[in-house]
């Protein structure tokens, strides 16, 4: 993952880059560091946050008006000031930023320790870092040409950011795999991995593509591919403001975006439900519905939450629309070989719409003939891009690194392709279409009501605060619920929490069951009811703790369950939307109680843009 | 699940009845019980395993030659001495014992309640018990004929014995949905979930088929069914014998059966598997191979270890035959309402061939039109019975309730028919397939060349422990075998171990990494072994404890991993065969360490036959 920024104009380059490096901490924050240009290059970087680097940054300023920045999520080497980026080249003439992998670099760096260079951090930056450097000085190359040719010989995926001592008006710019976007300003340019560093400078971005390079100077850009051809590119306008990526009051990022779920449910609906017309119109799949509709299998490929939300919408779609549905790991799905034919559709799922496993599945889906659909929340990025059609999500930015907001709009859209599908192929009369359209208008409130419940929540998270163990269970639309929640719970309490589906517990997971693991139960009064209540049985009489998550008016589990949380009633298959929110306050509490850091977890990065 | 045993002859039942508990722990060992007649009706039951009952039994005799034995893994009200089986009529007069789940207990109780009968237990069992003696007041009706009009009136699994004191020399016995067989001696009758109980007396059984009664006296039975018809019965011949479920010299079932393995794989294989022709031949598949051919889709549920191997199966029938597969929980699927035409396939896979939601897959798939084939170890067991075409795995008895050989076996029976398939269809040619079969016909012996390397894997599991958390990581056909070595340690030693494909581990499972937390990669050198070497990088980085298992010859690892364990090179697809011997052995080891019950873990039962 990583994060990337640069500047080239007329400002104090320092303070630009670590208020940018701040709002790119989700996407990794083990280390950090800044180059500036002014006369010399001028390097500092420090182990730990943002904030580490600024203390040092206070003590040794910099000064200069082009730099670059980087905050690491480690991939090669642990986390430590040698690690950090930049890398610079030996003689200290130019430095690199980067973010991704270098799936050669160990056969790149043995032939460069037979040449003599020396190492001194365990990256695979370094290394490119010393290779570029040795083209350059093999053939007496520019720095742009150096680092392009070095580029031609490596595998892997990158975003780069290259700034150099000798030809200091200039930066060098190169993606593939990583997403990296310019900010084109007014005499002055910007680099990110997304726009959050210089939202507030600039809204016209330029997207560099897989296999692009950028050159830019203090008076223009010039984009090419790395095989030297030239590229013309457009300038795209951006959606979000500054306001809409801050934390407006609360907390943390994730409770903002956890209370803000009413309004961005009602937003991945507005426009698309239609109750009264009981018709469901999504405008971004008109022009391919015609073959959505005829498709055989429908395979959703998608990872971590959004994997759940794939798994809630293949309940949704096989109920509502009698498709057969698979899904499938993104990462599995493109080494897998996987059997597809041109009557199946493929749709991915990804917040960011730059999760690398999630990309590579769109060409693999395409590479197969088969229809692309992307389910995305950030507008413009590469798999809506590259995707044949889409929905986007329309939940404002996540920042947060455990995804909640952009879970509901997933499933919530889910649901409308089902309903949409569901009429279209004659599975569903208009009455049911209207029925569920209801069903899905009236879930914002809904939502709401469950919010409003948060005191409940808060008083189980003091009780369970100490757990180091939990199991998830739930069946049927529920089950996705039951892994959500789970990793919800690891990923910012670092809880071992794991999701089953309910009747898999007696085939091995019920081993685990004593008074120490709390059990959470997502148990409605749906189609398997007795069942799970069974399971519930079955964990009481082995000490196990139980905790319910059930419907408005289900007095059956007091007896049974230390806690009973209530959600309003829906139809069976959009339950998800409502059983998640209490998961979610729930792991949110907790970590805060353990004193975790809820909105930069350990180890984790927003959005995966590394295999 | 609970084990059930009945006997009526010449002998004294109480001795009989308590062998043949034993032999039935495997099934649950929570609590147990007999009910012996001999004028009077004697019960007695303990909490615990078989042993109590058996010191019960030394310091209080029971007398008679008809009884009825029970050994429970509780459902409903946790394991004591109260809630242990026979349950009794309030007089006395007769008891039953149960295995299954009467899911309408609950307003049964209630009824009865008001009718003024009370109740000392908390399970559904007692319910029955008094529900039967209020339907046989209300009429005044003989003891068979109160136990059927009861039963029309139950929701539920069950398999239920009755024995009576007024009407002493009769066993009433009746199955929905749970196992019970007849064993048909020389002027004595024996009953059981499976056969262990009497193999040594008998070996000509009666299976009951769901909705069966019989009336069992000195001097015949009668089956008929539940609603009164009459039902003529065929005899069977048992192939097992006695020895085959005794354990051999080893410490453990478990280890006796993780050692056998070479063996059973080689008899999973015999006489199916030709290398010199280029061949594979499955007898049970013959009658139904166009069709099976010609699938447009397989469908294969399974639950627990089963769905493990079923996942393996996955990738090996898309990888060879090319024909899309979904693999379903089997629990998951009989509710969903799952989308099949009659050009699907589904396959079942279950060692007992008693899974009773695996069986309600059967008969949903059935319903839909589609050939159900099973994959089933207990031969004549309802699953056999019921598919329409089948291989059996030939893997011997399996009573370790932590499955190992039945895993193999299935692996290797679902290669044979991606490899029949894949010949078949004409994805693969002669050449390939006598390669492949080739290959397969090499995994005994390589089996046990990892076996022989046992050593290694004691000293890791020294080390190990301690902890209380695990990471197994692994992708493509590996991915299952992480599942699989997770559910061991789970299983066996109540560690919280959890399975997931490597890449997935960045989405969110990484934050759980810390240096008390040992991850196990299968990096084996296949397509994806970069990759997953890059996430070994991500967790070294982080301070996670890293135990490889690769292929032999590969030193690669040594720097990154703490131990690493080399299995001999065999095809991608077929790895998991020799993957998953390693992560038994740990399991088994660790456990065994830890003072764990090997062969009989807490709270699970071997032959999950309630939902």
């Amino acid at each position: 993952m990583c994060g990337i920024v640069g500047y080239i104009g007329p400002r104090e380059a320092g303070d630009l880059l670590v208020s940018g490096l701040r709002r790119l901490e989700y996407r990794g924050y083990d280390s950090a560091g800044v180059a500036v240009v002014n006369g010399a290059l001028d390097v500092r970087k420090k182990e730990g946050k943002v904030d580490e680097l600024a203390k040092l940054l206070d003590a040794r300023p910099v000064s200069g008006t082009v730099g670059v920045g980087h905050t690491r999520w480690a991939t090669h080497g642990p986390p430590n000031d040698v690690n950090a980026h930049p890398h610079e080249a030996s003689d200290g003439s130019f430095a690199i930023i980067h973010n991704g992998i270098i799936e050669n670099y160990g056969a790149i760096k043995k032939r460069l320790i037979e040449k003599g260079y020396t190492f001194e951090s365990e990256t695979d930056t370094e290394v490119l870092a010393h290779f570029i450097e040795d083209v350059q000085n093999e053939a007496d190359l520019s720095f742009p040409e150096a680092v392009r040719q070095a580029l031609t010989q490596v595998d892997g995926a990158y975003g780069i950011v290259g700034i150099s001592r000798d030809d200091p008006d200039m930066l060098v710019v190169a993606r593939n795999g990583s997403p990296l976007l310019l900010g084109i300003g007014d005499g002055e340019y910007f680099i990110g991995s997304d726009a959050s560093p210089f939202i507030e400078y600039t809204r016209n971005v330029v997207y560099l593509s897989d296999g692009e390079m950028a050159v830019v100077r203090r008076d223009g850009y010039k984009v090419f591919q790395i095989d030297g051809a030239p590229v013309s590119k457009e300038v795209h306008a951006l959606e979000w403001d500054l306001e809409e990526i801050e934390k407006g009051g609360y907390e943390h990022f994730m409770l903002k975006e956890i209370m803000e779920q009413p309004h961005s449910v009602a937003d991945a609906m507005r426009g698309r439900v239609h109750p009264q017309e009981g018709q469901i119109r999504l405008g971004g799949l008109q022009k391919v519905l015609p073959q959505l509709v005829e498709a055989e299998r429908i395979v959703i490929c998608a990872c971590g939450t959004s994997w759940h939300a794939g798994l809630a919408g293949e309940y949704l779609i096989e109920a509502l629309a009698r498709v057969p549905v698979e899904v499938e790991y993104a990462s599995e799905f493109r080494y897998r070989n996987p059997v597809l034919t041109e009557r199946d559709v493929v749709i991915v799922i990804s917040q960011s719409g730059e999760t690398a496993d999630t990309l590579a599945a769109v060409r693999q889906a395409q590479g197969a003939g088969c229809l692309a659909v992307g389910l995305v929340n950030a507008v413009g990025s590469t798999i809506a891009r590259e995707t044949d059609a889409g929905v986007y999500l329309h939940a404002g930015p996540e920042i947060g690194v455990a995804s909640t907001k952009a879970f509901t709009a997933q499933v919530a859209v889910l649901a409308q392709i089902a309903l949409l599908l569901g009429a279209e192929r004659g599975v569903l009369s208009q009455d049911e279409v209207r029925r569920h359209a209801e069903a899905l208008a009236a879930i914002p409130a809904q939502i709401q009501t469950v919010l409003d419940g948060e005191e409940q929540i808060r008083r189980m998270a003091r009780d369970y605060r100490y757990a180091s163990n939990f199991l998830y269970l739930g069946r049927g639309a529920n089950f996705p619920v039951a892994l959500e929640g789970a990793l919800k719970l690891k990923e910012i309490s670092y809880i071992h929490a794991e999701g089953y589906p309910a009747a898999e517990m007696k085939h091995g997971p019920i081993a685990l069951i004593d008074q120490f693991m709390p059990v959470v139960f997502i148990a409605t009064r749906d189609a398997t009811y007795e069942k799970v209540v069974s399971n519930i049985e079955e964990v009481a009489a082995r000490g196990g703790t139980v905790i319910a998550i059930t419907d408005e008016g289900n007095r059956d589990l007091d007896a049974l369950a230390e806690y009973v949380v209530e959600v309003p009633k829906t139809i069976d298959a959009l339950e998800p939307l409502l059983t998640v929110i209490p998961l979610q306050l729930l792991s949110y509490h907790i970590a805060v109680m353990r004193g975790a850091d809820v909105d930069q977890p350990r180890n984790l990065a927003k959005s995966v843009t590394v295999e």
